[in-house]
């Protein structure tokens, strides 16, 4: 299958790094074809703006994100870097994002990228998200490493559940989008483990990959668990990562 | 007081251009200073990375964000444009994050703020978190729009209750950092509202700012509920946004 790495780390010698230099040969070696953007060596630019629309805006006296991203995508004008990056997200089978967890999310470099590549009329449109997304088919998984412990990212953490900390992600972007979420690959604290726990922590990894096809999705509640106000229906118990009832 | 409002919106004429409008009237006719970055106006740089040092890095072999931003806020080699951030926040007593929910957080530009901005050794260092954080003493709000309803965000909606939507800026960011975090103020779609109902959004926020004062905090743990693995001790019961008992 095809595979997209996208990769936000400064540093190739990294712990990030020897993840996504793992997956890049774990993965080939299982004969996929594996893409890789590395966010940082593009010096991909963050910030969604006007300048992300090649051509004249459609509406020079307001700019609107959503309305230009629409037009320029219905147009084929959208900027040819973000053009390039949703072809490669169209000619996946599997989105891997690779990064450190900042202030409880993406470095600001791969928000950037979702930004401006999950383009409204690319990655969303009026009445096609979460079951009916338009990546629908497509698998993604999230791997991070994080600078406090697994015990700080438990239910009862300090910091709060992982699947929690990562609900913008997991079901913000990629669900949203009708992404299959396979379940994190999270490194703890690599940076203050020693070499041999960052070796378990890698050889953890190479499992995962080794069996992706065997791994089971997280579990989003499908569509027909919503009334029309998308909200549950009565009766139906909410069980993903932080829904509940009321 | 003295308040720093943090907007992050490439459109002066857009809904949250007005909120942040409407916050820099209301707020100085109480007789607070109020300083505004305009980070798309400011043409800030979201990405973190080697230049946020000015002059030699500490170690040039292999670069560590946490390691030299820690040896340039001792030294005073942070760049210019960080310390001149760093410098409205220290003197501020309430900070105001205003923008739109973009993949169900902050856009890029802000991110890269907090990234950049909120630095090892300004903003954090070990044991100096949570309770004990740098900012302690100081507010936080969050003021942001959306683009679905406010049913979409409820706890059994289907992107999820807000408060868990916002835990990785609430807790991750601010609450991290010493903050006390004030309920966000939300104006769910007013993009998809009439005119007569974004003025009433308007309104109800200016009744948020003129009452900020008598505003209670949202509820985090203290740190005595917490063992020393930095889970809730037994017999305590969870009751932050998202944390429960296992």
């Amino acid at each position: 299958m095809n595979i997209l790495i996208v990769y936000a780390h400064p540093e190739p010698t990294s712990f990030n790094g020897a993840m996504k230099d793992l997956a890049v040969q774990t993965l080939g070696g299982l004969g996929h074809s594996v893409t890789v953007s590395d966010l940082y060596a593009m010096g991909w630019n963050a910030v969604a703006g006007p300048a992300d629309i090649s051509g004249p805006l459609s509406d020079t006296s307001r700019f609107s994100v959503a309305r230009e991203q629409t037009v320029a995508i219905e147009n084929g004008t959208i900027a040819a870097d973000i053009a390039a990056e949703q072809a490669k997200l169209a000619a996946a089978d599997l989105l891997i994002l690779q990064f450190p967890v900042w202030w409880f999310g993406m470095p600001a470099v791969l928000k950037g990228w979702a930004d401006r590549v999950f383009a409204r009329g690319f990655a969303y449109l009026p009445g096609l998200k979460y079951d009916t997304g338009m990546f629908k088919g497509k698998r993604a998984l999230v791997v991070a490493t994080t600078g406090t412990s697994a015990d700080t990212y438990a239910p009862d953490g300090i910091d709060g559940d992982i699947l929690a900390v990562l609900w913008p992600i997991h079901n913000g972007l990629l669900r949203y989008t009708g992404f299959d979420v396979l379940p994190p690959c999270m490194a703890y604290m690599p940076g203050r483990e020693d070499d041999a726990t960052r070796a378990a922590q890698l050889e953890a990894y190479r499992q995962r990959l080794l069996y992706l096809d065997q791994t089971a999705p997280l579990f989003f509640h499908p569509s027909e668990d919503y009334g029309p106000d998308e909200r549950l229906k009565p009766g139906v118990s909410a069980r993903s990562a932080v829904q509940r009832n009321v």
